[in-house]
């Protein structure tokens, strides 16, 4: 079997301000993984870029303009131009920090990442792709299993953003109560996350 | 009954870039509704002030001394001023603007909103204050009614985050199905929101 035929483009998205800490080291592992496997990776790390994560529209600005908004065209090229994305991010408050919230919220814009059709249902126009998402957290795993009252922890992204904009499979893969764990359970982690970019 | 009695302290956060919108104007009704009460009004609007949300912390900036973060000492005095918090804002990818998630990630720091027990269980330092949210979004309003697989909408600031932080009530007014909405109902929703504020 030809390697090659296997090579996916990878476009990773990191958000986290130390570079010394567990978040970082997850998605350098996960590098590393993929790497080793031999796709192709282009990289996003949103605070490296002091990326502005404020989304502004007004009665001049248009909001139906914002699809072609030429300060993220760059961000939206590279999720046009993989096959799969991958979001590295601590969640804060149940959710994304605030600077990959604001890239959600200026990239994935209307007449890009979709549409609304008659009757004002949302319609993904981003096709064909798949999605990781990696997150680490001080909150229990428990978390995940009571949906009904507790809220978002990675699920907003997958099921909220990414899979109605047309995303085809999104997987998670969060590492809870990051407060308590041992340095021991870290590096299983990290050593899973680098197993896991080997086998994309 | 002496009306000063009741006068209460409101800190209004609002988060929308167009001021022309139905998200600002629901703002103004809610604060001419207060003002027409009586009440003592602070207000945050994050756009005007060009609020930077993103939280920065490293091995030389330590995540344990952003409680004392001079940059936001200012929201931190009127919430601790104010007997009474009003969000408003509108629903963007399920949740937040970024720009509000960021008053959170910054504001609401650990030290200042909760602190940790000796099991790491969250405690809440934000005591006896109340809070409303008020939100604008093009979703239906069926989103409130199937949260085991629809998440946020309001739903984590008020349970995650405020309760959590110790607020004793957090009521939710949010307007759903905006895209479809009719200029009666737009109007009658702005209606309510002064009568609310008439009567906090």
């Amino acid at each position: 079997m030809n390697k090659e035929v296997n090579v996916k483009k990878v476009y990773m998205i990191v958000a986290h301000p130390n570079r010394k800490g567990l978040c970082f080291a997850a998605f350098e592992n996960l590098k590393r993984g993929l790497e080793a496997a031999g796709h192709e990776i282009k990289i996003s790390d949103l605070y490296q870029e002091n990326f502005n994560p404020v989304l502004f529209f007004d009665e001049n600005k248009l909001r139906r303009d914002l699809q072609h908004d030429p300060e993220v065209q760059v961000y939206r090229e590279a999720i046009l131009w993989a096959d799969h994305l991958v979001f590295v991010f601590p969640v804060w408050w149940s959710g994304m920090p605030a600077i990959l919230k604001g890239f959600i919220d200026r990239v994935f814009a209307k007449g890009f990442a979709y549409e609304y059709d008659s009757k004002s249902h949302m319609k993904g126009l981003i096709k064909n792709k798949t999605a990781w998402i990696v997150n680490a957290q001080d909150a229990p795993g428990i978390v995940r299993f009571v949906p009904f009252i507790i809220h978002d922890y990675g699920l907003v992204l997958k099921r909220q953003i990414l899979m109605n904009c047309g995303f085809k499979k999104v997987q998670c893969f969060p590492i809870f109560s990051v407060i308590k764990s041992t340095p021991e359970r870290r590096s299983q982690w990290l050593q899973k996350l680098y197993h896991l970019g080997e086998k994309l």
